[in-house]
């Protein structure tokens, strides 16, 4: 049974940008847009090792996104948990299948395939919504 | 000399929503839409010192805002700071200032004028986009 309240889970169920709040080293708050994909259980994003997402979360994995419904700019859903799993995407299948969600037409990342490539699975603990 | 691009500050003039990112009291990131308002110095926030936000802030005013150009998707400015000054706003004069640049047509705040009301200026020192 998911936290997110069933009246504004199709936020996380359409394509919308994501701003997703991480914490850097030195434990000030980073926000930044992002992808995302919702199975039910937990939101994906994508990245890579060498970025600040990924270094950000690897010190300290509570993170929150925010999403609000552009067709109502008061409606909005805030998702606050922790980055619980981690998966490699090398040949960049995860990361095809946002750019596909979100309407990139694309065979390969922007960037290049990276070995380096990854999956985050945020596992939500609290929401709130508007 | 602001430390927000000229290429992107039109981001922070523009009625865009942000989404900004506070510390919770145990250190976790939380992350909120808000009305924002850039003076060339310092991005004003309306909120009242009895919310999460303020709250938040008072414990520690390291602050991130990201805002994305709903024209141009991938394009984003992302502003990291703290938030030091805040300006008591009980007859909401700073409220409606903001409610007229985001086009709501309305006379009090939301729930009422309140002696809470202030507003929440965020220097920026850190500044990133695309």
């Amino acid at each position: 049974m998911s936290v997110v309240p069933s009246t504004h889970v199709e936020l996380l169920t359409r394509p919308l940008f994501g701003h997703l709040g991480t914490l850097r080293a030195d434990g000030a708050p980073q926000v930044n847009p992002v992808w995302f994909e919702w199975d039910g259980e937990r939101l994906w994003f994508t990245t890579t090792t060498d970025r600040y997402k990924y270094r950000n979360i690897a010190g300290d994995p509570r993170v929150s996104l925010s999403v609000d419904d552009p067709d109502r700019p008061y409606r909005y859903l805030e998702v606050r948990g922790v980055v619980d799993t981690v998966r490699r995407d090398p040949s960049a299948l995860g990361y095809l299948r946002l750019a596909a969600r979100y309407g990139l037409d694309v065979d390969r990342p922007v960037g290049g395939v990276d070995a380096n490539r990854v999956l985050l699975g945020l596992v939500p603990r609290h929401a709130t919504c508007q």
